[in-house]
């Protein structure tokens, strides 16, 4: 896990020419949720900015720690890797990658030096001599239709992807409680048999598929001690209530 | 490229309970980025909504095609599978899944009816009850330390996942011209292997690496014919630079 947040602390967002400080804000929150802290601001037209904290919410720590500056080349500064966003197709792109793939690149690449993801302005992009400086085209796969993600949108998507290459997208559990042993499991099933005998749902003269459907519905959940001692409380409770109307 | 098309409108996206309607216009858009058009909403607090409409800007339809309905039992009903997003642990959440998987998993239902993507309200998400009535449980892997992402930002991951579950994640590729021919590429070499002794680069007695070395630069760029004949160009140039000095 320390290596895969090292990784991040090796990733640049740029944003050039942004024009809304909420879109900055909202980046810098997208940003934080995927554990990515250092934002580079090429020529904001309004940064720092009230819009900006407020968009930002638990994440203000990425805006007072951004970087502002003039060129993009100055933002790529030493960066082993400089990967540009483009949406739409462009003439002279070299090397265009999925953004999965682009995120792989990046992990490799970390160990040599600092990877920039760099973003256009909100209202065009990048612009080709911007994305020229970029040694690697990344896009993110979208509606050929309807291809424009908002700016902070996509700065989630990039961060996302960063995050699962570099962790491998642990997320949390669902609580596990003590599993069945299987002898109990037996138990249940074999008291279960006989039950749905005297119930009259299994004819054991034709029991069709009903038991190996049944016992692939639980294995499929994989049983808990606590769960077959409730499911046997029920078949007991049946057993009862069969041996009331016999007599 | 038909199939996926038809899985992804088998798709619902169910808020439930939004705040800001803003939120919801920006969760139309980033559905539409990635093909996705069934919005539905479960008691939203302001709706319809010009605020919804201008952060929804070319995802218009996606609005105005939306239903709104007062339960989540409603918005969920004849659902072949029901999966809701939760950033935080739940001590009864049957399965979990990280977001990737939770996209297979809809691939394969798909064939058997609609798949709804459940969404909490943006303050405190969805409530345990509402996780109750999902099957399963989806989650976006975040920062541990802040994983509150933007509400209509998780809509856009979520749908970005289904598009490339369902389409491969299909992009537009580098522009390709016409590849230079083996023999091309030989007499570049061979061509460039003379210049290089002449300019007294490469010393033929002693050549190390430098050959091995441009040649596997020029295979990872994969040479066109066009490239060839700049690089012949270059050479033939520097050829005529040291037969001028010579005499």
């Amino acid at each position: 896990m320390t290596a895969a947040i090292d990784l991040l602390s090796r990733i640049r967002i740029v944003l050039v020419a942004t024009s809304h400080p909420g879109n900055v804000g909202a980046a810098a929150r997208a940003m934080f949720t995927m554990g990515l802290t250092r934002l580079v601001l090429v020529s904001p037209r309004r940064f720092p900015d009230p819009e900006a904290v407020a968009l930002a919410t638990g994440a203000t720590s990425v805006l007072d720690g951004a970087t502002v500056l003039g060129t993009l080349d100055e933002a790529i500064a030493g960066c082993a890797l400089a990967i540009g966003l483009s949406a739409r197709p462009r003439e002279f792109a070299g090397r265009v990658l999925a953004m999965r793939d682009a995120a792989m690149e990046a992990v490799v690449t970390a160990p040599h030096g600092d990877i920039a993801f760099v973003f256009g302005s909100e209202m065009s992009g990048l612009s080709n001599a911007e994305l020229a400086r970029c040694a690697l085209v990344a896009t993110i796969p979208a509606n050929p239709d309807y291809a424009s993600l908002n700016l902070a949108a996509a700065v989630q998507v990039v961060a996302y992807e960063l995050r699962v290459a570099a962790t491998g997208g642990d997320v949390w559990r669902a609580p596990r409680f003590a599993p069945a042993t299987a002898d109990e499991i037996e138990a249940l099933f074999a008291n279960g048999e006989r039950t749905l005998i005297a119930m009259r749902i299994l004819n054991p003269e034709m029991p069709k598929k009903l038991l190996p459907r049944l016992r692939r519905l639980f294995a499929r959940a994989g049983l808990e001690k606590e769960e077959v001692n409730i499911l046997r409380g029920i078949v007991a409770r049946i057993d009862q209530l069969i041996a009331r109307r016999e007599p």
